[in-house]
């Protein structure tokens, strides 16, 4: 063994018990959201911020950063495998970053989530915006907090959006969702006046959870989601989660009043697990084993749910399937209605709900909200005002209540600052990833009218997944495509699907 | 704040840390069981082992022993609260057994019971004691590593009932299960032989698993488990588990053909959990919040189980409800006859379906199997020989598999040796505390009849679960009781109950 062998051993053994650490605290967490009984929120939220400041305090330890310098600076680093050069340079960025902020911000941000979690479900309880604004207050100023401690350039906001897009900052993202708001709005116009209107009362369905439940685990296994090596559960709000390199979960809700909610929710929450289980297994919790950004994990969900999930091809290839657990509603519907209806554009007020246009005007709207909350430019006080102005000024459309207004998402409660843009990047990058994928497989349609997932599958794992940390977002998108990112192919597939089903 | 008392709060804080880590532990152990998908078991061992190191080397620290022992020798000592005294006697007690076990050994004990699970499920799906043999063999021979690394006077099976029953030894359990064997096979041919004999075939009802959940969680609720602070989940093996001073869970199997399997074992174990959601929350973690003993914590499950969930006054009130959740398998049946088959005595192969007399013979048969094998008398090829012969010598019958037989508890594969004895201690104990909470209380058969039984929990929240580790359970006993631990009320109760069903 050489030295550098030796020093990058030590390196990854460490990083294998934070692992074991980070994994235990997703656990923790999966449990509290899908599992805790009523009582045991407080415990449970001290258990994660201590969690929360035992994982920092390693991930920011002297000797992490003795044995990262040691082998930067070794003769033999040049000429080191290229997974060890992406370990090594990526931890050393993430230590520095995570220095700077102090254990003690670190555990009240963690605590301030994991309660979130609870003060969040008890004002829904009440639709009481009055209960959920002092946790909020504290989480933003935390926030705050956190940007001045890393530092930034240009904006507070900054320290945030690269927390879960690295290396991007919010420039980029304003260049980005500014450049398609206008298209989305026209999009969204011109499938309003169009003449042809799908016919969207055929989804009204009546259809039990424990038959949404079959339909979900049939559809979500036949197109690659491996349950033996995870699981389907309920929670309140859907998300996945990965526990270990063969342990990755994802939960949705279930509306009997409305089935595709699950469905569409379960088959983006796969398309994120699909991504935690194509990870590479030999290089767990280090940085060549984990996921590029969460706009890239956003590309793989949205990938599912969209560009797949509400193609011909699939539901082509799915609608018998559907039938037969949807209590008959749709014996009597053709297929061009139902996915003429899955498809329709209408501006509505939940996003999670929302259709493929318009739900990236939702994403604008806390974005801009976010940004301004952290740049100090919007209180907690004005955030509902200040909400449903931007629903009527994008969307045309204003919340009856806060529960479907601005305390439908969990995130901001949950400290998730930063996050929503990744939506919408995820969306651009999904496009032009799809593109790529039907160019070199061939006709991907045709493909989904077979039942035949498992080639796209294998192309993501391979020019995806198995890619690790090596590049950032826009390098990954540029080295995959050829192309740099851009929204023009998200747009352009928007267009010609709307100009599709709105007979334009 | 005293020099004592600051010291003690670096104590506690410290204690309070491991148990962040120990309730995740638990966790870990708890999905392990319920939720963890067929692939994730390899990671999850080695996660379990970490934690078990990383849990070993903090309750062995040097920082530890520093605090106690300026503690201990601190003047204000002697007059400090007794919660001080208990806590650090307790911890220091602990403190020395655990620094005699080399921290590699602990993990290797942790890694092999982690997996020990999945080898269980394993050897069991195919009825093959082949594929057992080698992980028990493994187990036991660390078992045997870890008693010469403590060190005993008398049997090497000391330092493993001292792991459960701390203060107890090998000695004091051969004499109480010498004690009770003769009368235990006396009864049991006693009731065999008697002309009376229990209707058991009217048990027989094909009661829906949802049914079974159904009544479990209403008598459960009544008898006064807490659902706000717990959960009742399925598991191939029921269990109890504390995740945090307002979180203790249950689990339970549902047999389709056998409803009394899950309401018995939900009785069960809601009088471990009712045990748990007692202890002091204040002290949650340290030994004045924990349980006294396994045997103490298995009296409250056998008593709950049994002295309670077997009694006519229960049924009484009970009988209704399980009439309405059992597809109407018993409106014709009386409750007498009802009665009787429950409380019905018959030698059988399976520990956990087995009634409340021969039940401690499947426990004899156990101790004695286990000591021989930690005292190096018997080889893990002879085991099965080796049970079968006790079988048949003690309740005359013979398992017709490994499943019906050695391998029908998860135990060993565990590494849970010593754990066995406690449940007949449980059950001597049991019949002590009930016969002193009926004196105290009056008539507790007949507040069973009108429904009421938190007199009952009240009476063991103040005299047992509020005194966490105070007292040894041989201390305890007396404490409360004011008698020395004695098998003579068990018998007597069992003898009593054999001749009213049998009317000898």
């Amino acid at each position: 063994m050489t030295k550098l062998q030796e020093t990058y051993k030590n390196l990854t053994d460490y990083v294998k018990e934070i692992t074991y650490l980070e994994s235990a605290s997703a656990l923790l967490d999966w449990d509290q959201q899908t599992h805790l009984p009523k009582s045991g929120s407080d415990y449970r939220s001290a258990q994660l911020a201590y969690f929360a400041g035992e994982i920092h305090r390693r991930r920011t330890s002297a000797e992490l950063l003795d044995w990262m310098n040691e082998i930067i600076h070794s003769p033999e680093f040049d000429q080191a495998p290229q997974e060890i050069k992406t370990n090594v340079s990526v931890l050393k960025r993430e230590h520095e970053k995570s220095s700077k902020v102090p254990d003690d911000l670190v555990q009240a941000l963690a605590h301030a989530a994991a309660q979130g979690h609870q003060h969040w479900l008890d004002a829904r309880d009440k639709n009481s915006f009055d209960l959920l604004a002092p946790p909020l207050e504290h989480l933003f100023k935390l926030k705050r907090e956190q940007s001045e401690a890393i530092g930034y350039t240009d904006s507070p906001y900054d320290v945030h959006i690269d927390d879960y897009e690295p290396g991007c900052t919010t420039r980029f993202i304003k260049e980005q969702l500014g450049v398609i708001k206008k298209d989305l709005v026209e999009i969204t116009a011109a499938a309003s006046n169009a003449s042809a209107q799908p016919n969207s009362a055929v989804l009204k369905a009546n259809v039990e959870a424990t038959e949404q439940q079959a339909l979900s685990l049939a559809i979500t296994q036949a197109i690659g989601f491996d349950y033996n090596r995870g699981r389907l559960d309920e929670s309140a709000h859907p998300f996945s989660t990965g526990l270990g390199p063969d342990d990755v979960r994802i939960t949705t809700r279930y509306n009997q009043q409305s089935f595709k909610e699950s469905l569409f929710g379960t088959l983006h929450e796969a398309g994120h697990a699909m991504y935690e289980q194509g990870l590479r297994a030999d290089q767990y919790g280090l940085p060549s084993g984990n996921y590029c950004s969460l706009g890239i994990h956003e590309s793989q969900s949205r990938l599912w749910e969209n560009l797949v999930g509400r193609s011909r091809g699939f539901w082509h290839h799915f609608y018998d399937l559907t039938k037969s657990h949807t209590a008959s509603a749709f014996d009597n519907v053709p297929l061009d209605t139902f996915y003429n209806a899955i498809n329709s554009v209408q501006p509505s007020l939940i996003r999670v709900e929302a259709d493929e246009v318009t739900y990236n005007l939702h994403i604008i709207i806390r974005f801009e909200l976010e940004v301004d909350m952290i740049e100090g430019n919007l209180s907690i006080a004005d955030l509902p005002d200040a909400w449903n102005q931007k629903y009527k000024d994008y969307l045309g459309i204003t919340p009856d209540s806060y529960n479907t207004g601005v305390m439908q998402d969990i995130h901001w409660s949950a400290g998730l600052v930063g996050y929503f843009p990744t939506y919408t990047l995820g969306n651009i990058y999904a496009s032009q990833l799809f593109n790529k994928a039907n160019d070199e497989l061939g006709d991907l349609n045709k493909m989904f009218e077979q039942g035949e997932f498992h080639s796209l599958k294998n192309w993501l794992n391979t020019n995806v997944h198995q890619l690790g940390r090596r590049y950032d977002a826009v390098e990954l998108i540029e080295t995959v495509t050829g192309e740099v990112a851009s929204s023009k192919p998200l747009i352009s597939y928007l267009r010609g699907k709307v100009n599709e089903i709105y007979e334009l």
